[in-house]
């Protein structure tokens, strides 16, 4: 089996998100780990409806219409806050909880109500982030990851960092501080997209990805 | 607020488990983070029936009734392997899968066996590994945490170390081998259980447990 880049030559990827806070944090991590080249969407390929209904559904529809359009390797995440007291939401919908066009401060909002007027309100608020990633390249063939980090959702948010849910996520794996109030490379070292993309970017050097 | 132990003394935690391998990984982990001193159960202690419905619920049932036989803080997990394709299968139910006294193999088979049967066969058969754990203080004050790993369950079981699903269970994380095909100090670098512990271990350094 061969690699998918050639010794010495790093492969180019085409990002397929929209966000460019999220378009900053894979290239930290997957700029921290070589051996790739990113690239963002072209301006002139329009963005994706996700309509799947799992991460790995919308990760996929990102992914293969972009590479689809650009003929290159295209990479695509997607990222969900999994709530206990809610039954997993907001899930695949988080960047849209509170509408189309929400803003984080407006979905953090809708969460903190929503746990609370949940049945569970003043328990540990139990959570998980969780973010799917996959290349796909023209050929079809395709390789993915997945990266988890378990946490509570805090009372009121905290910090300045990151973005999203991060001021109202306390990772287990931490010291009582939000993912807004970790520097980057605190939070990279254990958040979900941390993990996937380090993962990935483990894959992409190691082995010829199959469909 | 003042830490859980004092300075220079170990807290002293009775372990729940009756699981030889999970003992001996909670030795391992907990061990090597320091400031903790681990006791197993006293053998005139019965074991809890895990009559609960999530992983939170069992390890609480079984933390409490210790910590109240003994009159000394007990530490208790609970694990599942939750398996996409099997609606989060086996779950809770992870070590009595082929039915109470199963063994691993038993458990093993069955997982592959329900997988070769699903309607999603030949996918990439995503799962996600979940410790949640928990330490009782005899005065009920509670600290918890929760680590979780994501990979794929392999179409054949691979590698001697490790227990449980371990040889079936290839983590996002790592390079394609099985958890039971990695050194106990890999697989606890992203195992479930090896962030759950060593995060339990840096809350009880820190922080006075609240209820």
């Amino acid at each position: 089996m061969s690699g998918v880049a050639q010794p010495g030559m790093p492969l180019v990827l085409v990002m397929a998100t929209a966000n460019h806070d999220k378009a900053a944090e894979i290239r930290q991590i997957l700029g921290a780990a070589g051996g790739v080249r990113l690239l963002p969407r072209p301006a002139d390929v329009p963005d994706v409806e996700e309509t799947g209904d799992t991460l790995e559904a919308n990760a996929r529809l990102k992914a293969v219409a972009l590479s689809a359009a650009t003929g290159t390797p295209a990479v695509a995440d997607d990222t969900g806050l999994e709530v206990d007291a809610l039954g997993g939401a907001p899930g695949v919908r988080s960047s849209r909880y509170a509408g189309e066009g929400a803003t984080y401060a407006d979905n953090v909002a809708k969460l903190l109500a929503e746990l609370d007027a949940s049945p569970g309100r003043g328990g540990p608020r139990r959570a998980r982030f969780r973010t799917v990633v996959m290349v796909r390249f023209p050929d079809g063939r395709e390789v993915w990851r997945e990266g988890v980090v378990a946490g509570t959702v805090a009372e009121t948010p905290r910090g300045e960092g990151g973005f999203g849910y991060d001021p109202v996520f306390v990772p287990d794996e931490g010291d009582g501080r939000t993912f807004a109030e970790l520097r980057p490379e605190e939070k990279h070292a254990i958040s979900h997209r941390g993990r996937a993309l380090r993962a990935l970017a483990e894959a992409l050097r190691r082995e010829a990805p199959s469909t």
